[in-house]
């Protein structure tokens, strides 16, 4: 409630900032309509055919012949192009084994057989059988568990029937986090293997009909990737926080954390579910139940499972492809933007969707100048190879630039997989308000409002959905209300932001369209294919399109911009929500370990318990302190006043900023987003210096902010939580002293 | 928080109250032990061998031996007893199709084939095969439309996806209320014919293994039922409000409005596979889902439907078998208890496990006479024909003796399917304290703690589950506490209490036993065999013999006490809490009209649809007025004053009455919970007179408190809403002024 009120007395200063920092001038607009009309989606999806011809993943060769290619258009464009390469650790399968033993032997295929009608997927022998990159090569025989999601929930619920993963493999079902968790978790708890598959509830048949009568995933077709502890770093295991050059020091690979001790394989429903069938014990809870047509048990399985995986862990390059088009005014202040290259297997969708956009911008931006226009800004467009492995591109690029991106980078705008439907977009909250202008003069193709407007459509149907959390529905309302800015997302991980904004703290923007073109049903499966693209996901490559035309905008808007485009209270605002969440979180947690103490006294889990059935007792949970968060609550509050302090001066002052006035307004707001960052980073993860937006370390896409108050208080760590209320003060604090300078400065003082 | 503050104030006087009611004196102490002594176990599962060897439905000839040998049995235990003969309007299937048509033609099975290793199930040869009682026979054809429950909230998702079902057969899942409403809102929206069928997500595999392995449904079995329409009035469809006495004055067929005028039968899962796979259309929403193993997708299906019923309508004959032991002190004052005896097939589960039960309760009364005891209470025993249509034999035998049953009835205690776990008990509020006493005296044979505190323990455990309504937390709370009564449930329709508590105001009590024994996986199958119980719902017959003590010492502790058990403020506590969730429920549906009127102005409807899926647009909400509860907020107030007025005067005084006065009182609480209703009756439903407890119009099964006011707020008729907060207050003020006098005659005035 807080969030709306501020808001509500903001938003009478919005539309004079809007018109003062990002709606384009008169020749501005024009040029965005030349840029609009050399769109050509035709043009993309034969980009994309050609780029998603044959296997692109990393040292694959038509992954360096792609690179080539990029390079080649972006020299014909008109830009400074050239590729960057990169020595990473990057392991690949050599054999592996998943057989059922015992009274009734079964060999998993581990292949997705030919597709008829498919032409990529019937031509072409994958190269990559299933494998997940960095698990580790082993060679188990074990009883298999079936741990649901295989999420931290998962072995709360184990605990509580009873069962332990000890000694045993798992079996998790894809979705609900980062796949690297699953494993990763399994062996905290003691599995010695991992099996991880794609039920037909969440990827398959339930969802829609099958490829390639329908877009979702065959009985066969499973879903590769990584498996590297992505939130402790992202990019090349062995050079955490630098750049994996030729000559960089590196972590033997036995050092580097991030890579997985036990041996995981991803297999289809279809293998699953001759696995599933063998489960004795107990018969699930309801909400750890897919969509095949058994029942569904936790194990373990009536015989032994033989998994076992080995790798070649040789190094392999990577090529990144980087073009710049050099700013005349400011060439040291650089628009950055990025969309991954590398795919599993063909990769049409994930990542060529968002790739053939990112071309398709540089082809008419390239154009623009070869008609006379010139970027007052530098712009970095980048096509970054290695992200599926574990943003490898992005990450070496970015930490082996970090000094001068922190030194130059306005923003880094992201995209990569991009289907048919509504504007999806997360980044930093002071750029919320840019956002929200940019989508609010592209206009949808199917609906002909602007995307800005069907988003705020989709936002409110779907807080309408039973059971919408307490923030979706605050987001709902928000939305609903035109004289305000629609929210965005916070970033988690899961593509080449991360580096950006959570260790640089280069604020950023990951940006696409989807939820009606239905792209998840082959995800890094070898049906991801040019075919299934365009006839299920963006059929017409429109929506790649709309997204060359969205970012497009963004960039060329930063590019010419003479002032800050920040609107600094959409940040606060956004600030004194999370606070307001993790406050309630405290008072959540405290009441959940009065309420099992009292069930705990009282034996109420052994009584409720069917005898007749294995169960177990919870682990007591800590009793919650009345935690210290004064540092935090009282830095939000400062932030609250300079923001407002901010955007007041800058409605008022900054159109008729004097030129001198005006550079030293931008050099106080570029470099403001790294205040947010610090050295000591987040616990056990200082790679993670970024304080207020952090991938949850048991989530992995999925954001937290204020991460190091919030997940101490997830994780019962009394002591972190006061630390990082007030170390997350500090850095708040930063922000609000810089935006103070900014305001002074705004104020001629 | 009302309710618990006031029950919290109200504690210290349990402990006196508790003494003076139902806490066994000490000879009952000793009775109540003799009486545990006399159960058998063993001897209870002779008898439901007996009584389901052979199909016993209305009509069957194993129905009258069964009345016969029930009659028998009652008089060998010592007890006064009869068969009382009903005779009623109960069609029979003649011949039925169900058919695909089209290409791929398919016959369904419609039949239940016998199952290895169960002798009933495969020894007999059911008479009955797929049929609902009282649809509406008729031949026709048309393309299937699934509906997903069927239940209102159902058709506004059609509505949304723009599908409509004129003129189409519905096929509808089993679950989430009365399987009659399903037939009803189907033909309300303009179908001409409706399937039902046991998804396995709900009824099936997904719960646990199938029968004969496990204890859950079979691909071919399907559930048999009443389709009529209970929520407008049960009993014979010929004789609302009368007793169906061979002379009573009746309905023709065509004027029975609770007949369905539209052909309906019950599929098993394994044929609506192949009826929904031939569905076109869009795909579901998620939670309409279920566990078959395709795509759910809404219809039309592919090919038209054959479905066609032709039922004999003739007149059968009901027996029920009335028992009596007579009281010697106060004769005219009766506790009755009753459990039907009538199944589908064998019934052995339903209704047989409390069946022999209540037999074994008479039996041990009877040995207790035989041993010299005489109870003060005339108690009467009723085993009921013709539940299983529509409580028939139940409400017949009330509505010929209402006058009586109105002077001399104490209290309806209620048993049906029993199995093993957990006692569920629901009923009239003012006897909360009372079945709470006794819960607190009977061993769970499981845990060797009291049922009540095993009941607790569930009650806590399941409000740890994840969206978990307000009200279920509340329950837990108070559950928490063991100086307060744990909460009743309300009670709502679907077995034998109806008539009693909401049609003549008497109140009454449903208990049995549930949550372990996996009753419902051949519920309304003939697999609902002697063996199935056995092995899966409540082998050794354990939990029985816990229902038979139960019930038992509830029979013996009413038929002897001095003093009135109730206890008022419980039900003025549960009364506040259910006004402050009418509140509620007015304000939620303001916010809902006033959110959907932005989302109907701004088109959002149109804007988050995928313009490639058929899809609608909601029909819009009235505006909520300020509604004018007040006279029911005054009457919960008086109660409130009165029931601790009448508590504290019970506590002090009731102890040292004089005999006189005691009778005096006895006599005013007697009739006390009668003065809940009223002539008028429910909006569209006046056989429904109890202005506090109802079935749901739209639930069936699930009670509606306060549901004059409740449902006209969920329906929108604002007029009704104020008009019945005027009513219900009426009955509330009738029922204080009850309890004035009481405290009066207490007080010695």
């Amino acid at each position: 409630m807080l969030r709306i009120a501020a808001l509500a007395s903001a938003c009478v200063l919005c539309a004079g900032v809007v018109l003062a920092s990002s709606q384009p001038v008169p020749d501005q607009t024009a040029r965005e309509k030349s840029f609009d009309a050399m769109i050509q989606p035709s043009e993309m999806g034969a980009w994309l055919k050609l780029l998603a011809a044959e296997p692109n993943h990393v040292g694959s060769p038509h992954d360096k012949a792609n690179a080539e290619w990029v390079l080649a258009q972006f020299k014909s464009f008109g830009w400074d192009a050239h590729i960057e390469t990169f020595q990473v650790l990057y392991p690949t399968p050599i054999s592996e084994t998943l057989e059922l033993m015992g009274a009734k032997p079964y060999k998993a295929t581990l292949q997705e057989p030919p597709i008829p009608g498919d032409t990529s997927a019937t031509a072409k022998q994958p190269p990559l059988p299933a494998y997940v990159e960095y698990q580790g090569d082993g060679d188990v025989k074990a009883p298999l568990v079936y741990v649901n999601y295989g999420m931290q929930d998962d072995y709360k619920a184990l605990e509580r029937m009873g069962v332990s993963v000890k000694g045993k493999i798992v079996i998790a079902r894809y979705g609900k986090g980062w796949r690297g968790l699953k494993p990763k978790l399994a062996q905290d708890h003691g599995a010695i293997g991992c099996l991880i598959y794609s039920d037909p509830a969440d990827d398959g048949y339930a969802e829609d009909i099958v490829y390639p009568t329908g877009a979702e995933r065959p009985p066969h077709g499973f879903q590769r990737g990584s498996v590297f502890d992505m939130p402790l770093y992202p990019g090349d295991p062995l050079t955490p926080g630098v750049g994996a050059t030729a000559d960089a020091k590196r972590l033997t690979r036995a050092q580097a954390a991030v890579i997985l001790k036990i041996p995981v394989l991803p297999i289809s429903y279809a293998d699953a579910q001759v696995f599933l069938q063998t489960m004795t014990g107990n018969v699930v809870p309801g909400n750890w139940r897919g969509a095949l047509p058994i029942t569904y048990r936790v194990g373990p399985s009536n015989a032994a499972i033989h998994l076992a995986v080995k790798s070649d862990w040789s190094m392999k390059t990577l090529y990144d492809v980087i073009a710049t088009l050099r700013g005349v005014t400011y060439p040291d202040q650089w628009v950055v933007r990025g969309n991954h290259r590398d795919g599993w297997v063909f990769g049409a969708t994930d990542p060529l969707s968002g790739q053939i956009a990112m071309l398709e911008e540089a082809k008419a931006l390239g154009q623009l100048e070869k008609q006379g226009w010139r970027p007052k800004r530098t712009i970095v467009y980048a096509s970054w190879d290695g992200e599926e492995p574990g943003l490898l591109g992005s990450t070496e690029w970015a930490e082996t630039h970090g000094t001068e991106l922190k030194q130059k980078a306005v923003l880094y705008i992201n995209s990569d997989s991009n289907a048919r439907g509504f504007l999806s977009v997360g980044g930093s909250h002071d750029l919320e308000h840019f956002i929200n202008q940019v989508a609010s003069d592209v206009i949808d193709p199917e609906t002909k409002v602007t995307v800005g407007e069907r988003h705020r459509a989709k936002v409110r149907i779907d807080a309408l959905a039973p059971d919408v959390k307490d923030e979706d529905k605050e987001k709902a309302k928000t939305a609903a209300n035109p004289a305000k800015d629609f929210p965005l997302d916070a970033l988690g991980s899961g593509s080449d932001y991360s580096t950006f904004i959570e260790h640089l703290g280069v604020p950023a923007m990951n940006i696409g369209y989807d939820g009606e073109g239905e792209s998840d049903g082959v995800y890094h499966s070898r049906y991801d294919t040019y075919e299934h693209h365009s006839r299920f996901v963006d059929p017409g490559f429109v929506y790649s399109g709309v997204l060359a035309k969205t970012v497009g905008r963004m960039v060329l808007r930063l590019a010419d911009t003479e002032l800050p485009v920040e609107r600094a209270q959409n940040f606060s605002d956004t600030m004194t929500s999370y606070l307001g969440q993790v406050k309630k979180l405290e008072g959540d947690k405290r009441k959940e370990a009065e309420t099992q103490k009292g069930l705990l006294k009282d034996r109420a889990f052994q009584l409720a318990a069917d005898p007749t059935k294995t169960s177990g007792v919870p682990t007591a949970l800590n009793d919650v302190p009345k935690l210290n968060l004064a540092p935090l609550e009282k830095s939000i509050a400062h932030l609250t006043q300079s923001a407002k302090a901010y955007d007041t001066a800058f409605a008022a002052k900054s159109a008729t900023l004097a030129p001198s006035a005006r550079a030293k307004l931008w050099d106080a707001m570029q470099r403001l987003d790294q205040r947010l960052t610090s050295d000591v980073g987040l616990p056990g993860r200082p790679w993670y210096r970024n304080l207020i937006y952090a991938p949850g370390r048991f989530t992995g896409y999925g954001a937290k902010t204020l991460p190091g108050v919030r997940e101490a208080i997830e994780d019962q760590r009394w002591s972190d939580a006061e630390k990082y209320a007030k170390l997350t003060a500090d850095v708040l604090d930063a922000y609000s002293n810089g935006l103070d300078q900014a305001t002074k400065i705004l104020n001629g003082k």
